[in-house]
């Protein structure tokens, strides 16, 4: 393959899906984007950089709840537009929910399961409201 | 949470990414998308079903190669607009260049690293060109 192995930014507006996954218990944390300059400082600094699509702009994960992602490995999918990365994902939880993963919640054919255990009380870190 | 927890075809073009894992193994074996009528689909069969962008139509995964997957769980994230989805792989690859997963290459300092082994060779599934 000669082609340089780098995401293909150029596919969706500028942009990547990001498959983030916990390094050593293979769960799925969340899915987030990154452009360009997300990626190249999530290379440099070895933190997880995304950008956030709501706030357009770059997205420092943990940057508010100190739990950052230290980024152990990047895998690119067949067609370089998915990203898969494996993070050391610091306090334990990725969710702004409080959950180790967003995806906290099951859909069953008996309604919606909670999956996951809540590591912290939104309010005690993104503060009151 | 009063709101029913279903998929939220509004953000996105009708479509929600969807994060496929392998039952057992955790291994993340790529990343598709559903429309409601996939979504439905997949739900009253069992087997994934996805739409594809570039055919613009449903993607009964597995139709030609005959690797379907049967999906064990179903999850979504906190903001309802991302899918994980556990499934059993039939044919022990999800990817079409014929690895276990489409992330079969690691972005590395020392350049790109093939982390998957081969299980079948596209040419035989997919026929000669």
């Amino acid at each position: 393959m000669s082609e340089p192995l780098e995401p293909d930014f150029d596919k969706c507006d500028g942009l990547v899906p990001v498959i983030v996954q916990e390094t050593g218990t293979g769960l799925v944390l969340m899915m987030a984007y990154m452009n360009q300059q997300a990626y190249d400082e999530t290379r440099t600094t070895g933190r997880a950089v995304y950008y956030s699509r709501s706030r357009q702009s770059l997205w420092r994960k943990g940057e508010t709840s100190g739990n950052v992602q230290l980024v152990k490995r990047i895998a690119i999918d067949c067609d370089r537009d998915t990203l898969l990365i494996e993070v050391d994902q610091q306090g334990g939880a990725a969710c702004h929910e409080g959950y180790p993963s967003c995806f906290f919640r099951e859909i069953t054919p008996d309604g919606p399961k909670i999956v996951g255990e809540r590591v912290f009380d939104p309010r005690d870190v993104y503060g009151k409201q």
